[in-house]
C-alpha cells in the first residue's frame, strides 16, 4: 500500500466513524478546534509570518505576485474571523440526519430520504491559510472527512493550523483525528486522484486550468470552483446613475474575485449619449454593444462561463428574459454581481463558489457536503407480493418530521 | 467541426430553447410523441422484429444471450407500458422552475433559489429500446435536451423510436427537434465525452466496467447506474419465516437486477440450527458469517458496492444502528433489497440507480435530471455599501411560493 492510499485509508475509516457522530459530538469537536485556535495564537502568528518572509522575498525577485503576499495574511480581524467562523459553524442546526421526504410504500412498509455526509473529501485550494480552519469546520459538522492540499506558499500556516485540530481532535472520544488530513506536494494530489475507491468527491478552488486538470485526471466526481467570466448587460430602458453605481462595484471593488463583472454588454442605443460617455469614462476596457436583451443572452451563452450575470434595466419584462434564459449559475437583476457569495446569500459558511452544473452550483454552503440515503422499513415485505393481481402500491406522502433521524 | 461537435451543438440549441419552454409546451410534445408512438405501433414492432430476429440467429450461434433477447422485446403489455409511460409523465406535476427557497438579503434585495433543467444530457444505455423513449420523455419534461447511446442489438429499435419522436417534435413551435437526439457507434461516445463544452451530465447505465470506462475519459461530470453488490444480514434475533420469505424474494426474484442481494450475511449464532439447515437448503450460494451487527456493518462498508443493503432483525437498536452506519445509498428492515426501484419508491419515472454519491443517489426520478439556479432581485445594491460601518445584511427567510417562477 503506497503512502497515499494508507492516508487515504486512514481517512475513510475516520469518515464512517463521522457518519455515526451525534451533532453534540462534531460541536464538542468544533469547540475543542476553537479554543485550540485562540490558545495557539502565537504559534499561528509565528508560522504565518515565516511564510510571509519567504514569499515577499519571492515577490521581492518577481517570482511572486504581491497580491499573492498580501492573500497569506493571518493576523488581526482575519485570524478574528476565521477563529469566530469556527463558533459560527458550531451554532448552526445541524445538516445531517434531516428527513426530506417520507412515502408509505404500503402498510407497514415506509420510505424515508435521510440527509447524510458524502464520505470522504478531497480539496485542493491556493494562498489563503485560513481555508484549512474554515474547510475542516464545515467537514466537521457535515460528518466528512477531509483531505486538504493548500498552496506551497502557505505551507507552515497550514501545517501549523492542521497539527491544532490534530491535537484539538485527539481529545474528542468519537471522531478520529484522521477527520482532517492535510497533504503538501503535487505529486500527493497525482496519487489522491486515482483513489476514487476511497474518496467521494473532489473539490478544487482555484484557476480554470486547475480545475480542467483535475476533471480531466479522475474518475472521482469534481466540484469545480473556478474562474468566473461575469458579465453585466445594460438594457435600452435604464436608470444611468444606478447603472454606472452597480457597474463600478461589479468591475472594480475586487478585479480578482471571480464574481466581478469582465464583460460589459451595453445596449446599442446607448451609444454616443451622455450616459455613455461618462460610463466609457469610468470603466476604460473593451465593451460590447448589442440590439436587444436576445443578444446579450446570446453573447453570455455562447461566451460566458455560467457564474454570474446581471442585468441592469427598467424592463421588468426583459429581466425576467434574461434571468430566465442566461444559463449561469447567478443571474442578478439591478444589483452588482459581487453579490454572488456564499456569505452574503446568507448561508453563513461557504465552501465556494461552484461552477459545476451538476450536485451543487453557485454559492455553495454546508449543503453542497452533504448527499442523501433512502431508509426503507418493513416488516417482511417482498417484491413478489406486489404487481397485476397481488397487492399495490399506495405511495402515499407522509407528514415530514424533518428530525426524525437526528441523533 | 467535427460531426460530433456539429450534433453536440444542436443539442446545446435545443436545451436553450427549452430552458424557456413552459410547461404547457412541453407537454404538448409529450402529447404529440404519445400520439406518434400509437400512429406507428407496426412500424415499431416490425423495426423490432427485424432486431430480434438478428439478435436471435446471435443467441444461437452463442454470440449473444438469450437474456439480452428477451430484453429486446417490445410487444404487448411492454409496448403499452412505454406508450403510456409517456402520458404519466405528462400528467406529473412541472419539476421546472420550482422555488425552493427565499431570503431577503436587504431591504429590495430578495434571492430565490429555482429549480432549472441541467441543459444537455448524454445517456448511454445497453439493450432495452424502450429506454429511449422513457428518456426522451423524462428530458423534455425537464426541460433537457438529450443524446442517446442505445446498444447496437436493438438499433432498428431505436431509430425508428428516435425518428418517431423527432417527428412528433418537428409540430412543437417552440421544442426543437434536436431535444432528442440518437447516436450509434462507440467511437461516437468517445467522441462526444471529451465535448464538455456542450454537454453537462453523462449518464451510463450499464456494467461497472462501462462507468468506470465513462468516468476515467472525460471531464464531464458522471451519474453512474452500475451494478450493485446488495447484501442481506440475518440478524440473532429475527423472525425465522420473515427471513427466508424475504431473502428468497432479495436473491432470486430476478437474480441479474442490480437491486438483487448477492451477499447473504448471517450471525454465527444460527449455524447448524434448524432455521439455517432450511435456509441453506434453499439459497446453495456462499454465505458468510458475522459474530454481531457491527462485523455485518463493516463487511457490507469493505466490500459492497454502496447501492443496497438490508437487515433482517427483531431488534430495532441492531436496525437502526445498521441503517445508520452502512454507507449505502439505501439501506432497508426487514424487507427486501429488490425495493430498490424508482417506481416502488413512488417517483412514477426512473432515470436509473444511481451509485454516486454526490448529485443524486439511489433510485433517481425526475430530479436528477434538475439543478437550480440563484436569482436575484435588486434596486442599485453595490456589495461597498454593506461591511463595517455602512449597511447589514438581514438574511430574512421569506415564505416560499414555490409556483412563484414556473411558467
Amino acid at each position: 500500500m503506497s503512502d497515499m492510499e494508507a492516508l487515504a485509508t486512514r481517512s475513510r475509516a475516520a469518515s464512517l466513524s463521522l457518519q455515526t457522530a451525534s451533532c453534540k459530538d462534531r460541536n464538542a469537536a468544533l469547540s475543542l478546534i476553537h479554543k485550540a485556535l485562540l490558545e495557539n495564537a502565537d504559534k499561528i502568528q509565528q508560522e504565518n509570518k515565516a511564510d510571509i518572509e519567504a514569499a515577499t522575498k519571492l515577490a521581492e525577485s518577481g517570482a511572486l505576485s504581491q497580491q499573492l503576499v498580501k492573500r497569506l495574511g493571518l493576523s488581526g480581524s482575519k485570524f478574528a474571523d476565521m477563529v469566530h467562523g469556527v463558533k459560527d459553524i458550531e451554532m448552526m442546526d445541524d445538516p445531517v440526519g434531516k428527513t426530506t421526504l417520507a412515502t408509505r410504500l404500503d402498510d407497514g412498509l415506509d420510505l424515508y430520504k435521510v440527509s447524510c455526509p458524502i464520505g470522504v473529501v478531497l480539496i485542493i485550494f491556493e494562498a489563503r491559510p485560513e481555508v484549512v480552519v474554515n474547510i475542516a469546520a464545515l467537514a466537521l459538522k457535515s460528518g466528512n472527512a477531509v483531505i486538504l492540499k493548500g498552496g506551497k506558499e502557505a505551507a507552515k500556516s497550514n501545517a501549523i493550523l492542521t497539527s491544532i485540530i490534530n491535537d484539538a481532535l485527539s481529545q474528542s472520544k468519537t471522531i478520529s483525528k484522521d477527520a482532517v488530513l492535510l497533504v503538501e506536494s503535487r505529486t500527493a494530489i497525482d496519487e489522491l486522484l486515482k483513489l476514487d475507491r476511497y474518496i467521494d468527491l473532489v473539490i478544487p478552488r482555484g484557476s480554470n486550468a486547475l480545475v480542467r486538470h483535475v476533471q480531466g485526471s479522475t474518475r472521482i466526481p469534481v466540484l469545480g470552483h473556478a474562474d468566473g467570466i461575469c458579465a453585466t448587460y445594460l438594457d435600452e430602458k435604464l436608470d444611468p446613475e444606478m447603472a454606472i453605481r452597480v457597474l463600478i462595484d461589479a468591475k472594480t471593488s475586487a478585479p480578482s474575485a471571480c464574481n466581478s463583472t469582465e464583460t460589459l454588454l451595453i445596449h446599442e442605443s446607448h451609444i454616443s449619449t451622455p450616459f455613455f460617455g461618462s460610463l466609457v469614462k469610468k470603466l476604460t476596457e473593451a465593451v460590447k454593444t448589442v440590439p436587444n436583451v436576445s443578444a446579450a443572452i446570446a453573447h453570455i451563452n455562447s461566451h460566458g462561463s455560467h457564474h454570474t450575470d446581471a442585468i441592469i434595466s427598467s424592463s421588468k419584462e426583459n429581466a425576467e428574459s434574461f434571468m430566465r434564459s442566461v444559463d449561469s449559475a447567478d443571474t442578478f437583476w439591478n444589483c452588482s454581481t459581487r453579490f454572488a457569495d456564499g456569505f452574503r446569500f446568507g448561508f453563513g459558511a461557504e465552501i465556494g463558489v461552484s461552477t459545476n452544473k451538476t450536485h451543487a452550483r453557485g454559492p455553495v454552503g454546508l449543503e453542497g457536503m452533504l448527499i442523501y440515503k433512502f431508509r426503507l422499513y418493513g416488516n417482511g415485505q417482498c417484491t413478489q407480493d406486489y404487481g397485476a393481481g397481488k397487492k399495490s402500491y399506495v405511495h402515499e406522502k407522509l407528514e415530514v418530521d424533518e428530525a426524525k433521524f437526528q441523533i
